[in-house]
């Protein structure tokens, strides 16, 4: 199997069980896997992220420009390059929208605390204070990547955009996926917070 | 396949989404689909639509009428009906009854802002105000058909009949699906953000 | 196919709807349908009602003892034999735990109105008031059905047991289904608007 | 089949059965069933408990040891070992990350009463008052373990750590997922109830 056909059935698995959760409504979220230095595999514009086709699934350079002429990749691509491009060890971004990110991302800050869970991602200990970096959202993406990138810099656990959704990224589309599982139950456990306040 | 046959998978496919999401309880809602400029596809009475066979979509005129004799189309056709006389890019209804859109439209008035999906509907941006209509319910269906019809012609995005459900439509059953998701995600996200106030 | 092997795959097969909407706990709840005048199958006790074989289904006589010696059937059989003693249309009697049920029944009187779905149980419009009963819970299961009695002969359209569950029927193990899926969609919006309030 | 093979094709279901609940985000988790007097099979550390392969689960004594030099069971073993150590009757345990078990850790003390379900625990009647104990997370297991074992010796229907998940045990693989699922229940009961207030 190629590396893209590796990273299709990947993405179209991840897609999947982020439909099963409710995170992609619509045509919403895009997914995207490393295939080299300079090639990157993402979801084309339009498609339903539950009911992927491999075909759905197109490479882009780390500039956001489709390999083959006519594709379509998702309006969202510049944010998947830019996360391979400032960290040579992510392998995979998911971006979904669930309710917990887009209601928390509209209602203040965001941060964890005192979770076991956050040493999915590298804390030794659940003693630590991590904030969820929460962006104003922008139609002009070129634009919010360069508001994004000083924040992306100091190695956050992850991102929300308000009123939009979440990306989370690993080493590989697997582990992608288990630290959007962890952000996502993270998130869900604040909103549960917030309303027993 | 005949254009009926196609229709039918689809819709009957849309009710199983539908039921996994718990907004088709009992023998609620109803799903159609335009056949051509005469004829539409539509679920029949006293059917659960997360179980639909085939033959549990039959074929009406505009006018709600079934075409073949003994056949009776859900209640609501007439609701459907009117949909594709005044939208002739409309292809498919979809009228599920979720926890959210009931909840919501027997507590005020609807609208969302600044949501990055409410571009599924054709906004170019999230900063728009769109308000989601909500009319008393009737159970003289032609009567309400009457009083929805000059707000449907403004164009809403949906529209909720009070403690009843919700309509949503699209140029394809898989359209109207995506469009019935982004209004049940946006009505999820408003009644949690109600509860944290 | 006996009257009963067909009543076992309908009570199986809601029992796997049942535990996928997270009605059934642990070996929560209880299943029936009626077999004849005086035969009724029942899911037998202490099994896990998400994966109930076609053998978990034994049939006792009205009075609620298994019709074979060593079975033995569901502590609360006596509740199911007494609806089908009152009501001879009864065909089918569900029991599940939810949470909503749960919740609801330990914080006051229940009832529903202006709901469009209300019509599942057969009134004519949504403009209604119906209550569902809440009773005591008791170990006492033959206590307990004369506590019953007089309101079930009012016609309820179902009943709750304080911190246990609810009881549905139809005239079919598809229709109490329904019916059951319909009150506890009732049960979801009521727990919902109590929270916005 | 070998005692091997049996408990661990039990885990693997029990653990997909964990994640469609959503009990195990990310690698959260652990699961294990007693083999015989001196041995446990337990999840080893790092995979996904939705998605567990047969060779997932592997052989440690009751001292939390791997059989097999080079195998790393999971980092809680010696909570599960010590389930073990104290009560023979204890044939598997089963721990998640529960949003409920997480939220209702972080808020205070947790009890049950007046539910049917604490039947399930073996009392006799639903009218008692049955706590939870919650403990301080630790990082230090072996540490950890010596203060929860004293409340243990109490016999309590299943403990939670705070901010971290909830174990439960049972005499069979299956025996320990229902009274999971019991436990669940009840919190998410007392987390909607405690909204209600």
């Amino acid at each position: 199997m190629t590396r893209l056909a590796e990273a299709a059935a990947s993405l179209v698995e991840s897609g999947q069980r982020m439909d099963a959760r409710g995170w992609v409504p619509g045509s919403a979220g895009n997914l995207s896997a490393r295939i080299d230095d300079e090639t990157v595999a993402i979801t084309r514009s339009g498609v339903h992220k539950g009911r992927l086709k491999v075909s759905d699934i197109i490479e882009v350079g780390l500039d956001g420009a489709a390999r083959e002429q006519g594709q379509k990749p998702s309006a969202e691509t510049l944010l998947h390059c830019q996360l391979y491009r400032l960290f040579p060890p992510v392998g995979a971004v998911l971006h979904g929208h669930s309710v917990a990110a887009t209601v928390l991302s509209m209602s203040g800050a965001i941060s964890f605390s005192q979770y076991e869970i956050l040493k999915a991602f590298g804390f030794a200990t659940h003693e630590v204070d991590v904030d969820l970096p929460v962006f104003e959202n922008d139609q002009d993406i070129a634009r919010l990547a360069k508001v994004l990138e000083p924040e992306l810099l100091e190695g956050p656990v992850g991102y929300v955009i308000r009123g939009h959704g979440i990306y989370a990224w690993g080493t590989s589309v697997e582990h992608a996926f288990w630290r959007l599982e962890a952000l996502e139950f993270l998130l869900q456990c604040e909103l549960e917070r917030k309303r027993l306040k």
